[in-house]
């Protein structure tokens, strides 16, 4: 019985299951907060993506889960086996994914800022792509590539000039972006001869991301149909053909019943079949395609759990109830005032009668979780679960309030497992002297 | 020469200077981001407001240092030797203060949702005040203090309905906060019966608290007021005498020009008076006062440096500066639209004519700093000087990214020294299993 999707059911006991195992005696067994993962779930969603790119364009692609939804060894660990590349923003990350030796060919490194030491580091690692985000970037790319003896594979992150209709936050293939280099200024062009009169530089291809959380298929094709003109207008104008086409990610999940997002395989045949018609119609080769996915793999595997504590009901205003986390596992509500599905997990079974706003522990006014959202009638002691945190959660965490970091634990045929140790009251002063 | 004020001045280079040590030069010892601190201005404001109470109100109080605006246990030592005492919020805050042998009794601990470990271990060391939130902790207290063999010494946290007309996301003293007991219902009189009735707990008095960056000083003084009232309504009806009186904080620092904040001295001459006459007037004995300042100590000491990275210049739109820092060691931007004072370290004498966005190097649209700021011509390699962060930055520091959170460098007489060590790439993974 699949109640709520992704692996999240309910039990005899009434008790809501993640990957089979029993929420309620796993808070009690790690204690809370907690972040969960369904092992299942998220290989899945490896496999779906995957599988789209078979299906649809010959396997004639690669996968890069974008690793700034959730990253921890683990997670490279398990991307890696379902034969993934990844997708890193920082020296951290691939750090991280090194140290599980992750295949560095499948490796993509972002950045709009990306410093000497990362950038050292990625060549030294022998990163696949480099993607290339601004002249100052090429150039110094150049000089240590030449400095390390080695080729560095670059890409140079294009703006199409794509509204996708998403939270301003989140929405990054417009013109006004700190990202990339934009196409209707010329820039775009003036960046990909300056990679191609780089030493040291081997151009591969472009890259571009219209944003996050998109739900519409058409923007994505719309940019492949941009992306696909300018490889055409390189060819013309340089005679070099690009060989890959790097089309992000951005797909957007499901995080309340109000979200509307088609299948990942749509995704993929709509955008397939216009990249093919239009290598064909421009006279280019077939691109080598990557995407990447990040939030779509992760967060609908994820499900935070909090205990209850205080219930305060306000008359003719509303009722708080307060759980042991808030915005420090958890600040996307704070940041987007994002929306989730929230169930109390040992009465899950129960008709969602009230209606609560959920308050962090911090600090600080703005730290909820939720406001005016329906929820079973909770107690003191109840157990709080959120779900599709699996993205943007950990990752965001902080120790504000000097708050310890909850524990991820991964659950594998109803078989959980600790990925990421929790914090300690005294690990939050073991950097003070 | 104080050219920005709180020891913040330029030298003979040009360069910005910080306790009289060079931005520029620490910059280049430490690496960016780097947070700066300035011990004598901390100091300084720490007197400040304990000379206030001493001035005005006869020493009859206690400055609680508001410690979540930045905890570490250097600020802890400071603090305690400058007499002060300390408001913690979480068992990581009051661990850090216990670790340095911070006197319990001069602790306040807050919280609306303080888990059952926290407060057993507040109990056992001896924090001289616990702020109650709700009806279901004081049950929790008394229970735990017969169970540890100790009285415990509470206060009463008290919605006393002010609207201080601050940001929506600070604002904590009207009636829809999830913090605290509302005066309008009866909710707080019963909460003072249930405290009175309730077996080791020793009432002690009562706390509120209007907002955050409050930049007038009449919603004080009415504060003071409305408690004193209810001061004298619970000795009415209950025939009990709350001896302490603990306003809280919120005192509004200046961000930037714009930022009129009244100096401290103001708030506590003119709170004063009110608190003595109302006491006088009610027929109450004047109360033993506190006062929690958080930010208005630590913010304006506080520095943080960056390193400029890409600059582009976006036609007709805007020039976006890139930093190698950004929300991740401050996210005040992206949560709050904060303003902040932004100089050239390097430049520090030259005139403002660039106008720039501040991008950090997050992979987030939303990373920014500050938007359509006046700045000094920028090139890459500069360092930028963001002023008064010494508040909020460092303590809501994240990972995200896999981004290590910088460290913390405090300068007094011109000597730098480390009081939090900065993260490196493996430390970003050293939870993970």
């Amino acid at each position: 019985m699949e109640v709520f999707g992704n692996g999240i059911s309910v039990n005899e006991a009434g008790h809501l299951t993640l990957g089979g195992a029993d929420a309620v005696s796993l808070a009690r067994e790690y204690g809370t907060p907690l972040y969960l993962m369904d092992e299942t779930v998220l290989r899945q969603n490896c496999r779906d993506f995957k599988d789209s790119i078979d299906r649809y364009y010959d396997g004639n692609g690669l996968v890069c889960y974008a690793s700034k939804a959730f990253s921890c060894k683990e997670i490279y660990r398990i991307v890696k086996e379902e034969g993934l590349g990844a997708d890193v923003v920082s020296g951290g990350e691939l750090a991280t994914a090194l140290s599980v030796d992750f295949p560095a060919d499948r490796i993509c490194f972002h950045g709009n800022n990306k410093t000497t030491e990362e950038l050292t580091m990625a060549l030294n690692a022998g990163v696949g792509r480099i993607v290339a985000d601004h002249i100052g970037e090429l150039q110094m790319i150049g000089a240590l590539a030449a400095k390390l003896g080695v080729t560095a594979r670059v890409m140079l992150r294009i703006k199409p000039g794509v509204d996708a209709h998403t939270h301003d936050f989140v929405r990054t293939g417009q013109i006004d972006s700190k990202f990339g280099f934009a196409l209707e200024t010329g820039e775009a062009l003036a960046a990909v001869k300056a990679a191609l009169a780089t030493p040291g530089l081997t151009l591969c291809g472009l890259h571009c991301h219209i944003g996050s959380q998109i739900l519409d298929i058409e923007p994505f094709v719309h940019t492949a149909e941009v992306m696909l003109g300018f490889m055409a207008q390189v060819k013309r104008e340089t005679g070099y053909t690009l060989s890959d086409l790097n089309l992000g990610g951005g797909f957007g999940i499901r995080y309340t019943e109000e979200d509307d997002a088609p299948p990942y395989q749509d995704y993929m045949e709509a955008v397939s079949q216009t990249v093919r018609a239009k290598a064909a119609e421009l006279g280019l080769p077939v691109p080598f395609i990557l995407i990447e996915p990040g939030r779509a793999i992760v967060a609908p595997a994820g499900v935070t759990l909090y205990t209850v504590g205080a219930l305060k009901e306000i008359p003719n205003i509303r009722t708080y109830l307060s759980v042991d986390g808030g915005m420090t596992d958890n600040p996307r509500y704070i940041l987007y005032q994002s929306r989730y599905e929230f169930v109390i997990a040992n009465k899950a079974t129960e008709p969602k009668t009230a209606t609560v706003t959920v308050a962090g522990r911090c600090c600080e006014s703005g730290d909820l979780l939720g406001e005016h959202l329906p929820l079973q009638e909770a107690e003191t002691g109840d157990i709080l679960a959120v779900l599709a945190t699996g993205a943007y959660n950990y990752s965001m965490a902080s120790n504000y309030n000097r708050v310890p970091r909850p524990p991820v634990v991964m659950v594998k045929d109803a078989v959980p497992r600790l990925i990421v140790r929790g914090e300690s009251f005294s690990d939050m002063y073991r950097n003070d002297i």
